[in-house]
């Protein structure tokens, strides 16, 4: 997103996540870290799920239109956050709406921010039992992390602002995104927190194309 | 299924599979490697995945039904196919009729031959584009095996097998299977050839439960 980033000449990878999502949880709280360790940087990309499950012809996650997959999708996830050492409790609604999230997300994709926050608000989702779509709790997230919050929600909610994020999800389509979390490198797609490591060796492997766009 | 494998003291693992799912080709190929490294026996479970789809809505293979995630399905499945060093080319023809493979392949579960049967099925559909739904097909596979092709035909034709088939495909769903492949342990259910690892994982640390079932 930012000019720095794209003169970087290492590898990089694009991060599209949804803050109701829950194995985007698990890309959220591990990608720093993993991405570090591989040398690739990330563009963090939020996004909404929303629009983009109603363009296949769902109105709501698939884990509550198909219950044996929501079954096994909350144990799956609660094994993989123990298998991560991450911090799990089954949230009393689900999925919650990530809406302001992700506009707050964008403004800090610009200002530096994104990562911790995303990692705030993850938490509060799937750890926390929080309402992620309760602009209090957004607020006290940012201010938890030293930040101007109402400054900040004031430019969540500019016209521009939610206009980038609109567009952000309509190139989410293009590109072939049907879920998140999803991994991009160069046009190679990959989906799902289980390709995360596959994702960055990708990245490494391919750094002249990646580093290159 | 056999009693031999029932009073085996070494941890076991079901694995459900169909042989017209692309991930299930990839569990088929790794798996006996992969659960011998582990010290995990392996119970083989070959089931048909149309009636459970039906069961969910679904009357074709989702990879079909949502474009987006079948694009991106079968270029997963051949960067996973390089990464493990397995053949793939692309079938022309998806999904194709798994029904006389998975009645075979349960008299292969009694007989013995029930892994180098469905490693050469897999084999035939995803890597040598051959009609696995041809009796002929099925006929020259088993003929490679060196098993008495029609014995072994006349014997999945039977009302017996038959039957035997659409119980276990009707236990598949209710243990809440909903694709292919799937590990259970005990009562620990894990989808998708990602999760291969994990389970032989679970299957080791949980000896006593999974032995003594």
């Amino acid at each position: 997103m930012s000019a720095q980033a794209n003169r970087s000449t290492r590898p990089r990878l694009e991060f599209w996540y949804e803050f109701a999502s829950t194995y985007s949880y698990l890309a959220v709280m591990r990608i720093e870290a993993a991405a570090a360790a591989a040398g690739v940087d990330v563009a963090w990309r939020p996004f909404l799920l929303g629009p983009v499950f109603m363009a296949l012809g769902w109105n709501d996650s698939p884990f509550n239109i198909y219950p044996p997959k929501g079954r096994y999708m909350w144990r799956d996830l609660a094994r993989l956050a123990d298998k991560y050492d991450l911090p799990f409790r089954l949230p009393s609604q689900f999925p919650r709406n990530g809406l302001l999230a992700a506009r707050v997300a964008l403004v800090g994709v610009d200002g530096g921010w994104v990562a911790p926050f995303s990692r705030a608000v993850m938490r509060a989702n799937f750890a926390e039992d929080r309402d992620i779509g309760d602009r209090q709790v957004i607020a006290d997230l940012l201010g938890a992390l030293d930040l101007p919050v109402d400054e900040i929600l004031a430019q969540a909610g500019t016209p521009e602002n939610k206009q980038a994020l609109r567009a952000q999800t309509e190139r989410a389509a293009e590109i072939g995104l049907f879920g998140a979390p999803s991994f991009r490198v160069g046009e190679e797609l990959f989906w799902g927190n289980d390709r995360l490591e596959d994702a960055l060796a990708w990245a490494g492997a391919h750094a002249a194309v990646a580093g290159g766009r």
